[in-house]
């Protein structure tokens, strides 16, 4: 008998239908005699009307108010599954997020869980029953209903597993798994049977879409090991847990590629000390999220420079209105100054433990990019990850060569 | 300054412009240096939705968590109310009944109010916030979401009047007041100004389906003066209070017209003790409501009496079907025992506090009956009504010359 947390997306609780789905599926696990927790977001399509709903009201719905309508998302589809599972004959009870003990600090609308209670849970559990808990919600301290953000019911049911000391914890999606590389890119990519929370973190930051940073840093503070499976069938998905030895056996866990990006210059810069600091500056004041950098040496003979990076293509517009700004006002100490092109680029990137103890990494993927001619324009990397820019034409020729040279490709 | 609270019902709150002038409302009072609680219940077509979807995903679902899943219709209209608020340049805060600390009992879909523990409500409405009260809703002991049955959101408005010694209570509504008989039927029918408890309940109570009457009660139980009025425009309404003296100066303060009743007989009844009591606790565990009843004198020479009452016409199946079943127990005994005729029929009745201290008004209300030749089947009286049951053919003429003769149509 083990107690298992089950979190289950919007789209597989989109509609009544697939509410008995996940009843009959947490029933087959409750039959079996363990302990459920089932973790439920709002069904899909029922925040995006809340939210035009409040637009329709207010053309800036405060925060607090904000989250007070939506935690009745999730109210509503905790309720729905437990109507569903007491059809199904199965004993369960719902709670919202404050009924299950869930304390969160007092930012509305990207709340931090502080503390969990999970008596009222133990309770229920210890009586037979499923407990079925509203996901991406808490209150705070002073009773005020706040939510968690983006991601938010992943990380309700980490947080949930981790104080309810669970023995595991499965996150049911759309998607079956993590795998070697979008399927929808590379036709061999291959289901990835356990990934450490290190590794799943680049895949996450890198734009493989499955979780949310946070939800798997949140794992890996708390130790709590997940599974990422489907809401569709009974295949295994893909275990994520601290990093074991026989982890860097395998040289590279998987390749990422995020299409989503817009290269940058800014030229002429004068080259004195803090103007670098001054243009990010105001790109991070502007909420953009600068992803890699790259300073040309400067040339001695005009004391300028030239900065390239990324931004994603959802904020190209802002961006280019802050760069413009920033070069406006350093007209008056350099003539020069100008935004250079932009362009749409993609940026792969291959992750892995074990590029800490395999040499070559980076070379076997450069070569690999220069036998198919494709350009690279910016590298970055960390002690897990290598990440190059390139051109987005070359995106998916890009990742099937490298996942067949690193050996991932399905026979 | 007073402290008013406000209620506005689903029709007020049905779409986002109408609750953008709720909020315009709210603000005038609020602007008049006022401080205000606004209860709100689900915008209108929201709770049906819920139902609906519970029904898609259970054929019977619990009641503990149809209350769960309904607490979201008000939560939503709480939370878009506030907004509102805030558009107007209003502070505000929204209050699920948890929040406004409503305790309930545990009867889930019709709990009853036990306490209010206002505190919350108090600190915000000092700190110069109109609070948002979600309608209907309350918690028990134990932190379980409770619901308070239809009409619970007046029953809310007049709770939180009473637990906040609040100066005012206003009900708005789509009607806008109580009248002397319905204007569809007596053209000439006129607002009330002011009516007493016990005449607003016995107006509920024969089918002027302005409020439920346990909403009244409360409010007579906990001397809640409150108003009655339209939230489409600026019109007085009707005040409900205590009787004071002058209230008797009026003989009658209305008419009310209930045409939903079925008159049924049960006839040859054997006249044994306790026959009738067996009858009507057959109806009653059927969950069906007798209205008025009548015994036919026994006849001495066959021992054998006739019962004649009335049901509402929702009831008409289900009130067939058990008596039938008491019959055919019956035929045993007496072989005479039958169900008599069915009629559809109307209800019609005066209500006063002033028949106490005026005479004659039964005879005038039979004389102008007898004058349009209006036969009168069943009569009941209670110290401030008279109830007769007529042919519905009759409902609306017989309304009118009585309206006519107690001199309430207006000039």
């Amino acid at each position: 008998m083990a107690l298992i947390v089950q979190k289950y997306g919007g789209t597989s609780v989109g509609n009544p239908e697939r509410i008995r789905n996940v009843a009959a599926r947490v029933k087959k696990w409750h039959d079996e005699g363990n302990k459920i927790v089932v973790v439920v977001s709002a069904m899909s399509g029922v925040t995006d009307s809340l939210i035009k709903l409040a637009r329709e009201v207010s053309g800036q719905p405060s925060e607090r108010e904000m989250d007070v309508l939506l935690a009745t998302g999730e109210q509503t589809t905790i309720a729905l599954t437990a109507m569903a599972l007491h059809s199904a004959g199965v004993k369960a009870t719902s709670m919202t997020g404050a009924q299950a003990g869930i304390v969160t600090d007092g930012f509305h609308s990207k709340a931090k869980i502080q503390n969990i209670t999970p008596k009222k849970v133990h309770a229920h559990l210890d009586a037979g029953e499923v407990v079925i808990v509203a996901g991406f919600q808490g209150q705070n301290n002073d009773g005020h209903i706040t939510t968690l953000g983006r991601g938010g019911s992943d990380l309700t049911a980490i947080a949930l597993a981790a104080a309810l000391k669970a023995d595991l914890c499965q996150i049911y999606t759309d998607v079956d798994g993590v795998y070697t590389c979008d399927p929808r890119i590379v036709k061999g990519a291959q289901k990835i049977h356990e990934i450490s929370y290190d590794e799943m973190l680049e895949m996450a930051s890198l734009g493989s879409k499955v979780m949310q940073s946070r939800s798997v840093e949140f794992a890996k503070k708390f130790g709590v090991i997940f599974e990422v499976r489907t809401s569709m069938g009974d295949q295994e998905g893909t275990i994520v847990k601290e990093e074991t030895k026989n982890m860097e056996d395998v040289v590279i866990r998987g390749v990422s590629v995020d299409k989503n990006q817009i290269k940058v210059s800014v030229e002429n810069l004068p080259d004195v000390p803090g103007i670098a600091a001054k243009l990010f500056r105001q790109l991070s004041d502007a909420n953009i999220n600068v992803d890699m950098i790259v300073q040309n040496n400067s040339r001695i003979s005009d004391k300028s420079t030239d900065l390239t990076f990324t931004v994603s293509k959802e904020d190209e517009a802002r961006a280019t209105k802050a760069i413009e700004a920033f070069v406006l006002e350093h007209k008056v100490d350099s003539a020069e100054v100008r935004l250079g092109q932009k362009h749409e680029a993609a940026k792969v990137s291959v992750v892995g433990v074990g590029m800490r103890s395999h040499s070559g990494v980076a070379a076997t993927m450069f070569e690999a990019l220069a036998q198919e001619k494709i350009n690279i324009q910016l590298i970055s990397t960390s002690e897990i990850k290598i990440s190059v820019i390139i051109d987005l034409k070359d995106a998916d020729r890009a990742a099937n060569i490298i996942h067949d040279k690193f050996g991932l490709t399905k026979k």
